[in-house]
């Protein structure tokens, strides 16, 4: 399998997926800064523009990260990220789903039509009169977690999952482009500094983005 | 295993499926237009306080509407809605999650910050200054799409998924509302007139909401 890697969250996640795994992967990187990914022959095989792409060993194309890590759960099934169990599974795809309506697309959303946006306007539709409205909707959503979380130090009570490092990747860049958390959500400082501590968090980190500036 | 149903397109996509799979499951109906998914003891089991949710047999409450398919797919493998092998499965996860994040989810919004604006404002964060764009993102993904479809009658060419179940009920929706296929997206047109051929089609309709005056 070849992962298309490049500077940014979701392929972070997909790198942080296979640490947690002890797997390595054979990768190429694409320049998101200067567009490689919006290129032709990228897009006739990933329509959607987008990476983190697999390449499975018959040429196909997996795209979206959510899809990348559960066939990678399916391929190597130990350390369990997502589940051992048709339970197991539905709960952790329940809250990669939370995490994703609540805070990760806003973030995205909120990142593509405001800061990124003269990167982004070629690329995609903007809506950049919607750009904090999105930031209200990520903070909203953060918030909303807060008083789920409990004391637990994961998303899903007693074990991490895929959505603890879907929400960690999205939330260490929005710490790095200047959106950090607010003091009040207690809940999500303890979890994040818990998620910051796995060896998977730092290991993960790959390459700095010029056009951006972040670490990812 | 109960259901939690209720008149409204995500709970519909619950019910084409299961009887694409021939299978009958207990339901209970929920009054959304009346807040019921809203008050909090069932907020307290779902806090995402929306329908559908699948109550397993010991008691856990399972919602997402697409983590639930996956598990009534997991629990009921014939005939194949999402797939037999992880790369099938994987092809319709990230169709699934792309027609979500392109199509399904901006229509949903624009509808709850739009014409439903005054149901829904005590329910949630809405931002009305967004409904038009959220409208205009629904249609850029439907075009999108068309460019993509082909000559097929299913999203994943050769094979009727999920994904194609999670589009129908929507559009489907959109289409009763008033938001009607824009003429030029012809594949679309097609393809939807092959899916709302199928029996499941019209034997998931299940009653009309009075708030809505859609028939869901």
């Amino acid at each position: 399998m070849l992962l298309y890697d490049a500077a940014r969250p979701n392929p972070r996640a997909v790198r942080m997926f296979l640490l947690e795994k002890g797997v390595s992967l054979s990768s190429r990187d694409m320049d998101v800064d200067g567009g490689e990914n919006r290129r032709a022959n990228f897009v006739a095989r990933n329509p959607g523009g987008q990476v983190p792409v697999l390449e499975l060993d018959n040429g196909t194309w997996l795209a979206e990260s959510g899809a990348i890590l559960q066939y990678l759960e399916e391929q190597y099934p130990e350390p369990v990220l997502i589940g051992a169990t048709a339970e197991e599974r539905a709960i952790a795809r329940m809250w990669q789903r939370r995490i994703e309506r609540r805070i990760t697309e806003p973030l995205y959303a909120a990142f593509h039509y405001g800061p990124a946006l003269e990167m982004y306007r070629s690329r995609m539709v903007v809506l950049p009169e919607c750009a904090d409205a999105f930031k209200t909707l990520m903070y909203d959503g953060l918030s909303w977690l807060d008083g789920l979380l409990g004391d637990s130090e994961t998303i899903i009570p007693g074990r991490f999952s895929a959505a603890d490092i879907t929400l960690f990747v999205a939330l260490d860049f929005a710490d790095s482009i200047g959106w950090h958390l607010e003091p009040e959500i207690t809940q999500i400082h303890r979890w994040f500094a818990a998620t910051a501590a796995r060896p998977s968090a730092a290991a993960s980190l790959h390459q700095k983005s010029a056009q951006t500036g972040v670490h990812y």
